[in-house]
């Protein structure tokens, strides 16, 4: 069953906000978590996969590197898009719209084609990069529009096809849930850093380990530590109550943390303010967090690089997961 | 103990090429398979990972889809990479070169980084994109050398500082055997498909299937398909009879594909004789088969489609491993 996340009414068929109050909606978690990990989706019969899930770990000291970049399109949002995907290619559904010039994109049109459905993908008239062609290769559809990122998402709603939006459609967020069961199965874990933008990763996870708590698998939620950029830290500036004004452009070199307004930030508050904490970054920090993981023979995004360049600037005595969300082999520029 | 592949003449230190007839040396494996992967590499007791080896397997039908594009550094050179650098981090070894503008210079630089080594990589005057950017990445020297490919090695090889050759050095070799105990593990396999270049690949892979035969954990070897490019094609050619004559320049899409004259031609001759069989494909091939993966949602680079091209022109009835040897997003170039 799917509800609202904010005033609890069931979602019906496949729509995306609520009517009664335009909030996003939610799957309802309320069965014991299983150890065969597809068993904890019983909305999915026949998964579309593409290889995704157990990303290694690498250790150093009290810390442990969660590389979600070696998944199969090199995001974290695998876990999301064969969700979503293999939910929708059930339901019949063949044709499909989004918009992401990013990992997202990328995700849903691999899945997407693996699927065998028509995929469109919306973005930025300047949209450019490796990203973008990624997202070509996989045989989308990619239509840049003129204006602001929320023309680009109305373009890619108003599409006709069914919009395969990551951030509304709760089987993504849901998919993301894998992640809190590999981190769960390392030892001693106390705190978990990971780059928030949109909310999708911070509410997956936080989703995930509310199931192991519920389910009696684990006795503690470990500190969930939201990273934002300088440039776009809407939800720990709400948290810390700091006076926060998005740039008329983001510019930072972490180019997939761009939500400036996100839909989901009360839920991201929230979380963060029980499980919590958040620490804000900046473009320097994140360099040299970048070159720091490189150096350790971990290519990471600049959108990742956050997590590590937050967890600098807090450094807990105990063990800490540093997500490592997106492979910096798309970051890279040939000269 | 390590011995010469051509005269037997064991290895007494760290020379690469036989005193007495000038062949490359190969590590004896004369002890029986171990389930736990790293007991099967003796001469390692503290390893470099990055998260390496069991890569994701997607099936199609008879196919399986090895995706070694999913290792840390994005190609089945971590394999060796992770094995070579292990050992020559134990035997204190802290400055090394290695000449390769592709796959392997990128394993290499990671792993030496991982390993706190000062890492040289010396390639061709002309090399650009990903891979270089990747291997700097890495906190490498990249030192560009005027002249043939040979020029490159010899300027590799005089540097100074330990030559961590992949072709050369048999512990980067023997490290591939990882893959055929992962091959091994899936069912009926019959084929197995791999693009061939220098060897590395293919001498690996059939070390670590005589291996599993030895120790009774298999009754037979699959079929090794070794594909070639038309272009660079001295195995399949000498296999078959073929005249082979080298381009001047290589320019085939599949760019990792470069080994006109390889030094281990004839142990790769005698293996596919013995075990397998070669198959020669075309660009218009190379690129039907990349588009064809990519909108399986697999993307790979040019030159690992090359083995699903050569699966393409042989369809054998029976099982089949698609060797995916490295991720496509290092092909991908922005607008």
């Amino acid at each position: 069953m799917d509800v609202c996340m904010r005033c609890g009414t069931p979602r019906k068929g496949l729509e995306l906000l609520c009517k009664r109050c335009g909030g996003p909606f939610k799957k309802v978690v309320d069965f014991p978590y299983d150890k065969q990990v597809r068993k904890n989706f019983p909305y999915i019969k026949r998964w579309v996969t593409l290889g995704e899930l157990n990303t290694p770990v690498v250790s150093h000291g009290n810390l442990y590197f969660k590389l979600d970049s070696l998944n199969p399109t090199g995001s974290y949002k695998d876990r999301g898009a064969v969700t979503l995907i293999s939910f929708l290619a059930e339901k019949g559904i063949n044709e499909i719209s989004e918009d992401s010039s990013g990992n997202a994109g990328a995700s849903i049109a691999a899945y997407g084609a693996a699927a065998g459905m028509r995929v469109k993908i919306y973005v930025p008239e300047r949209s450019a990069g490796i990203k973008v062609e990624q997202i070509e290769a996989y045989g989308a559809k990619v239509i840049k529009v003129k204006g602001t990122r929320n023309d680009v998402a109305d373009a890619a709603m108003k599409d006709g096809a069914f919009y395969a939006s990551h951030v509304l459609n709760p089987e993504f967020r849901d998919g993301i849930r894998t992640l809190s069961y590999e981190i769960a199965s390392l030892r001693d874990v106390k705190n978990v850093f990971i780059p928030i933008s949109a909310g999708t990763l911070l509410l997956g996870v936080y989703e995930g380990f509310m199931h192991l708590l519920n389910s009696g698998i684990v006795s503690e939620v470990p500190k969930l530590i939201g990273v934002q950029t300088k440039q776009v830290s809407p939800v720990c500036s709400k948290l810390k109550g700091i006076n926060y004004t998005p740039p008329t452009q983001v510019t930072s070199i972490a180019d997939a943390l761009v939500s400036t307004s996100p839909v989901l930030l009360e839920e991201m508050v929230q979380v963060l303010r029980n499980y919590g904490d958040c620490v804000i970054v900046d473009e320097d920090e994140i360099k040299r967090a970048w070159e720091e993981l490189a150096k350790m023979g971990i290519l990471a995004e600049y959108s990742s690089a956050v997590s590590y360049a937050g967890y600098k600037k807090v450094i807990p005595e105990e063990k800490s997961v540093i997500h490592i969300s997106g492979n910096g082999l798309k970051n890279l520029f040939p000269a």
